[in-house]
């Protein structure tokens, strides 16, 4: 069979995704889902759901859902763009303002994903290496315009760190980018409300802000592929009239989305009791001698010595051989580390008996 | 503010899709649905779904579905990719096998978002135009392989005309063709089953050739987007691999469809029913003296003369009044014409009423 794939196509490897397993047995702390189910009042929609309703297009823009979230973050909807998961919304971002030949600028280490999207779209990834301390270095911005980056990705609370960086840090960046600054919050439901973290104001004083949400984690619907964007119009609307597919948002989904963001409520209980059990674990691994970092997220990025029962990699197959997944990413500075997604208070006791197992502490 | 377009972006136009008006009570035949909802199996697994389910991840290659579609079409599930609607593998061909610059080619007229996608990709289109009978001219591979094009798309049956190529004249141009040809399939559903036609076997004799199906016709799930490619590993690979995004197909979607494939017999009745009313309404047109290409798709374009209710825009216009809506198409060659989709019995009574009085024919 001949190969018809483009050079840059076929000279790359595909994303990795995390280990998705059918079993509902298995308990799944590797891909950051909210361990608590979505709220009744989006469960009754997906109850009243009529099937005859398929049968026509859905809405092209997603109307309806812009106009919830509009109000919900007080922009307009014209500042929205929804999308089949994040993942949609930062590929868009290539297509629509980065030239093939191009780069586009990433912190490390940070989301896997963005290299693949930059192979995909036959553009380079410039990187500017975290400091010791897990943040960004001053010159950030600075150094993303002297190599030229026609975008930057900063996700915000980081991944796989969990570290938040303030709005205002940000600010000073979009202020002295020249480039499209994307601020991913994938994970933002998850900070402490006494942070008092809003970046979305930043898209009212900058025309190269973009900020994307997910209901992926904090609305614990991974399964139903949901993003959206936050920014401009300069923006938002070459990518909602021109580069999305034409019905990128399914009619089920739309009316979900609707119904997650309506019900605040039940969302932030779930948040809380995340960050609850964040705050639990941290102490627990410290009991037993393991650091993580300060995580505003859903996750835990744990380090572990290599006298501890093998080592990372070796500990997350011993996990794995009890049914409990989490992350372990073969990279310079994170193959030392664990990132172990905060589950249900069941769930992290679990992990941490077969933990005491490993390391050879009487449970 | 700043525009951070790139220049193809920049100077494109958007695609024009369809009018999807909210209001259930307009009789809607302009974008091809189909006018039965789907079936009660379909129905039922729509109301099994689980809210806590979507808290995980869906599977990345919607591994049952394809199974489930492979067995329909007696190919391998490695002959089969998911896509977010049609729509989604259409953009990904060229994603991975156009380089920029370089260009595809089409048949005139044909589905107007093939252009669209080009624009994007920055790729030019190559048009080799129908035969006045509305046919692919003999010699269309050769020319396809003069402009240099490295895919070309037939949609067929032919939309807009309805027109069906018979599989031996694809495998024809499937031989002498040097690139990938995309046979978009949306509409191959209502052919009339003594045709004998099937496209499928092809993939296992070219290995570029690839069929796309739909459920938004057929199986009456346009507001789902679901999708998929037919072909041979060595086109299928490199889009379920690398250049899809990672969760194209969200959990639900996934069940719906594998629903839909499973329950043939109920999808069958509609398209015998769509069949018969095509037939009807092909005699009503004659007999009003409005004639119609011979359509193996569930649409007709009609031709309507200047002297007819103002011509075809104008009667667009007065079905519009009214709550019907039909498309016109503003371009060479059909623009004294409307495209109707075939509906129920009812609704294609209330186009002929309509029609009727518009051309002040007694009713």
């Amino acid at each position: 069979m001949r190969s018809f794939e483009r050079k840059n196509i076929k000279a790359m490897e595909g994303y990795t995704p995390g280990e998705q397993p059918e079993a509902q047995s298995v308990i799944k702390l590797n891909t950051n889902e909210n361990p608590y189910p979505a709220s009744q009042s989006v469960a009754d929609v997906l109850k009243s759901l009529d099937i005859a309703s398929l049968r026509r297009y859905p809405s092209p823009t997603a109307r309806k859902f812009r106009e919830v979230a509009a109000e919900l973050h007080r922009v307009e909807p014209e500042n929205i763009i929804a999308t089949n998961g994040g993942d949609e919304l930062l590929r868009l971002l290539l297509t629509t303002f980065v030239e093939v030949g191009e780069s586009i600028g990433v912190a490390d280490p940070s989301y896997s994903l963005y290299p693949v999207l930059a192979a995909i779209h036959d553009c380079s990834v410039k990187r500017v290496p975290l400091t010791s301390g897990w943040e960004l270095p001053d010159d950030f911005a600075e150094k993303m315009n002297a190599f030229g980056v026609k975008l930057t990705f900063i996700v915000n609370p980081h991944a796989p760190s969990g570290k938040l960086i303030q709005a205002e840090e940000l600010a000073g960046i979009a202020q002295n980018f020249d480039g499209i600054l994307v601020i991913d919050e994938a994970y933002v439901d998850f900070v402490d409300p006494e942070k008092n973290y809003n970046a979305i104001e930043l898209i009212k004083r900058f025309d190269n802000v973009i900020i994307l949400r997910t209901l992926s984690k904090g609305y614990s619907l991974a399964g139903l592929r949901f993003g959206y964007g936050i920014a401009s119009t300069n923006l938002i609307e070459p990518m909602q009239g021109k580069t999305k597919d034409s019905y990128n948002m399914d009619a089920i989904s739309q009316q979900l989305g609707i119904a997650s963001l309506r019900d605040q409520t039940a969302a932030k209980l779930t948040w809380k009791a995340v960050r609850d059990e964040r705050s639990r674990m941290v102490l627990e691994f410290n009991r037993l001698g393991l650091t993580s970092l300060p995580s505003q997220a859903n996750f835990l990025l744990v380090e572990i010595p290599d006298g501890v029962a093998g080592g990372a990699e070796a500990l997350y197959q011993i996990f794995k051989n009890e049914k409990i997944l989490v992350r372990f990413f073969n990279e310079q500075r994170l193959k030392n580390r664990l990132r172990i997604t905060v589950g249900t208070p069941e769930e992290n006791g679990a992990l941490l008996r077969v933990l005491k197992i490993a390391m050879n502490i009487q449970v």
